[in-house]
């Protein structure tokens, strides 16, 4: 499949690598491909630069994010939640309309401290300011629960024993981000929580998320979903 | 041990019931114990009098809001999330003093339909507000991440293979009640997520847990956490 991943950070990477791996046709976009092939140090956070990331994954090609929104059948925000509408305006309407936008971003306002509230909660959600802002794309919103690590291998955390979330207006766009996550990352459970709306519950989970990861001293956790 | 028990709904009842049954000394509050009494039909939600409830469940003592306080060694709060201030104000400061503050409402705003957004949230939580509204008690936020009946019996749900959350500034108070959910409900998993801010993950949880219910068609569930 052609896929489309708008963000080139530690997510976007990590998504881009393993669905490359997977033989899928996939194009990372960024706001200045050229100012970003050129960079060579690690970031502040320590991540390698992207120049040498790119080195060793050379089948996940590079371009801006019109051009990967335009390669896409299905297009990834991967996005930081703050920059996410701007990256999307621009990736161009146009490049995605009737398209699956799989939105993995979370809405954390990182300019207040640790750990980061939420700039849009509870009674709206970022994933629903994206499908008001783009109503022909097919927004559905998933993986945000979890590090980019176990999005793309859910194995290594409990041998995969616990649960991805799809929320969305449209159950074919969540039928197809479910097979996506079965099929190229092995997610065995993944939960439908309901329309666009209910992915206020996935991102809003974020604050239980941040709280667990100090308390378990690693990201490398999830929720089992038990009855 | 003497508990005092705020709240007289679903929750405080299956709370009192239990607690009684392994011999603490309960008292319950209510903001009008002998209207309550008195009340012989079943409420909106169909649920049971409090008389009949009460008929069955002698051991766990009515009386006011300030009665229950001042007998509980330790105080539960069990009033619905809107009305937990007010119930604490009649339950009187002084009575709350140097006390464990169990507080297991949630804050959520029934007036806006259903699933409820909160009505505080990210920023802040319910638990915080009770805490500066009462700072001489000590005010630990637990239990609030599941139904009723899993509160007082985790076993209910995949045989007790799941998580309980505390948040508190004592680390003491939260010692209290990590010892009151293992050895009153059986409770073998509470994670420590911090300090009393934390109780805005497990309060914002909610609008996770309230999908889940959704997308389960049952409240009988919780989550593990898994590494």
């Amino acid at each position: 499949m052609r896929i489309g991943i708008l963000g080139t950070g530690v997510v976007g990477r990590t998504l881009a690598g393993k669905l490359a791996e997977r033989d899928h046709d996939v194009v990372m976009g960024s706001r200045d491909p050229s100012a970003l092939a050129g960079r060579t140090e690690p970031d502040r956070m320590g991540n390698e630069s992207f120049a040498e990331w790119y080195s060793k994954h050379p089948a996940a090609r590079l371009a801006t994010f019109a051009e990967s929104a335009a390669h896409g059948q299905v297009v990834v925000n991967a996005t930081a939640g703050a920059a996410s509408l701007e990256a999307l305006r621009s990736a161009g309407e146009d490049n995605l309309e009737g398209k699956v936008l799989l939105d993995i971003s979370n809405p954390l306002d990182a300019a207040q401290g640790f750990p980061p509230p939420l700039f849009v909660s509870n009674t709206d959600s970022l994933a629903e300011r994206i499908q008001r802002a783009f109503p022909r794309a097919r927004v559905v919103k998933s993986l945000n629960t979890v590090t980019a690590a176990v999005m793309v291998d859910p194995s290594l955390v409990a041998g995969g024993d616990h649960a991805a979330f799809v929320s969305g207006d449209d159950d074919e766009a969540k039928e197809q981000v479910r097979s996506l996550l079965r099929d190229s990352f092995g997610w065995r459970r993944v939960i439908d929580l309901g329309d666009i709306t209910s992915a206020r519950g996935a991102e809003m989970y974020m604050a239980l998320w941040l709280r667990l990861m100090g308390a378990l001293e690693t990201p490398m956790f999830n929720v089992s979903i038990v009855t």
